[in-house]
C-alpha cells in the first residue's frame, strides 16, 4: 500500500500544492502507483503519524517520509531504477537548484494565485489560510495579489529556464529527472488552480506541455479549479 | 605551454572578469599552471587566433578554447582527474545553475562595481567601456551605479547560497567543483575590484574566504584595485 498525503481544495480531487506535485511527478517517473489521501488545512491532525505537520507525506508500506526532496531520496534508495537524484555531485547540484528556484519562482506566481487558492480551498480552511499567509506576507491577501506584477516577475524568472530549454527537451537533459519535477511543481500549482501565466509557445511552455502530456497519458486529466 | 587570455585593468596584474576568474579557479582545481596573458578591451585583436572576440580564452598546446563552461568541459576531457563537471546529469544541472546564478547575482554586484571598473581599466579603454555598457544598460554608468540598491539586491540573491552553505562547506558538497567556481567568479570580480559587498561571517562569506585562501596559498595574493 502506497499513499500520498497531499493538500486538497474544497473538492478533494483538486490537489494544487507545488511540493505535492513534485512527488506525484516523481512517483510517475518511477512507475509507482499510489492512492491520494487528500488533506485539508483543517485536517492536519491526520498527519500526526508522520511526526510533523506538513504535506507531502508518503507512506509506503512501513516507511513514512515527509519533505519533497527527502521523498525523492527515499524513492531512489528504495527503487533505484530511473534515478531522480543521481550521484553525490548531481544530488548536491539539485539542492542548489532547489534553493535557487524557490528563490526566483514562487513570488511572481503567488501574486497571481493567492486569491484563487483562497477561493479553491474548503470554506472551513479560509480563516486559517488568510491569517497564516497575511502574517507571513505582512499585508492582506488582496494587497499582495497582483497578477500583472506577478506576471512581470515571472517573465524575468523564466529567462534562465528558457535559456536551458532552448537547446534541450528537459532541464536535466534529454530525459526528465529531479530538476524537472522540482521546478514543474510550481507550474502544476498554477495549472491546477486554473492559470497559465507563462507563454505556451516558449521553451518553458512547451516543456510544461510535455510533462503534462506524460502525466495525463498515465493518470488522466489534471483536475483544475473552475 | 598553457596560456590564459584574460581581461586586465590599467595595471596588467589586475584581472577582474568574473568569467576569467572561473577559469583561474578551475585551473587551480586541476593543479595546472598557466601564464596569464592580460588583454585590455582595446587589445581584442590579440584574440583573433581564437576565432571570436571574448575572454577568457585558454590556449593549451594546440588546443584553443573560449567560453568559461566550454573550458571546464575541455579541462575534464583532457585532464580527467578531479572532475569539474561530473557525469551527464551533473553537467546538465551545472548548466541550469549557470543560468540561474547569472540571472540573480551580477546585477546587484554591478551596481556597486561599475564605476570601480571604469576607474580600474586602462584610460584608453574607458570610452569603449562607457559606450558599450550604457548601450546595454539603457542609462549612463552614473545613473546605473547604486551601491546601496545593489547591496540590497545582493542580500536577496545570497539567500539560496547561504541556505546551501549553512550545511556543507561547498556548493558542490564536501569538496568544491564546477558550481563553486562558476559562482565564485562573481565574488572574485568584486574582491579584485576592492569590494566585498557581502557579510564576511555569513555562510557565503566563509565559503569565499575558503576559496580565496586556497587560491592565495598556491598562487599568491590576489591583486586588488586601490
Amino acid at each position: 500500500m502506497r499513499e500520498l498525503y497531499e493538500l486538497c481544495g474544497g473538492d478533494p480531487e483538486l490537489v494544487f500544492s507545488p511540493y505535492c506535485w513534485r512527488v506525484r511527478l516523481a512517483l510517475l517517473h518511477k512507475g509507482l502507483s499510489f492512492d491520494s489521501q487528500p488533506i485539508r488545512f483543517s485536517d492536519k491532525a491526520k498527519l500526526a503519524f508522520s511526526g510533523q505537520p506538513l504535506v507531502p507525506v508518503l507512506r509506503d508500506g512501513e516507511a513514512v517520509v515527509s519533505d519533497s526532496l527527502a521523498i525523492f531520496r527515499y524513492l531512489d534508495q528504495r527503487y533505484p531504477a530511473k534515478p531522480l537524484l543521481g550521484d553525490a555531485l548531481s544530488s548536491a547540484r539539485l539542492e542548489l537548484i532547489d534553493q535557487l528556484t524557490r528563490h526566483i519562482l514562487p513570488t511572481g506566481l503567488l501574486k497571481g494565485l493567492v486569491l484563487q487558492i483562497h477561493a479553491a480551498i474548503d470554506p472551513a480552511d479560509r480563516d486559517y489560510f488568510r491569517e497564516s499567509r497575511e502574517h507571513k506576507l505582512g499585508v492582506s491577501l488582496e494587497q499582495f495579489a497582483d497578477p500583472v506584477a506577478g506576471q512581470a516577475l515571472l517573465q524575468q524568472a523564466l529567462r534562465p529556464l528558457d535559456a536551458v530549454l532552448a537547446t534541450q527537451a528537459y532541464l536535466d537533459g534529454a530525459e526528465p529527472a529531479a530538476s524537472d519535477y522540482l521546478v514543474a511543481g510550481f507550474f502544476f500549482w498554477a495549472w491546477s488552480l486554473g492559470e497559465q501565466p507563462w507563454p505556451g509557445e516558449s521553451p518553458v511552455g512547451l516543456w510544461f506541455q510535455r510533462l503534462l502530456g506524460q502525466y495525463e497519458a498515465q493518470l488522466g486529466p489534471v483536475k483544475r479549479a473552475a
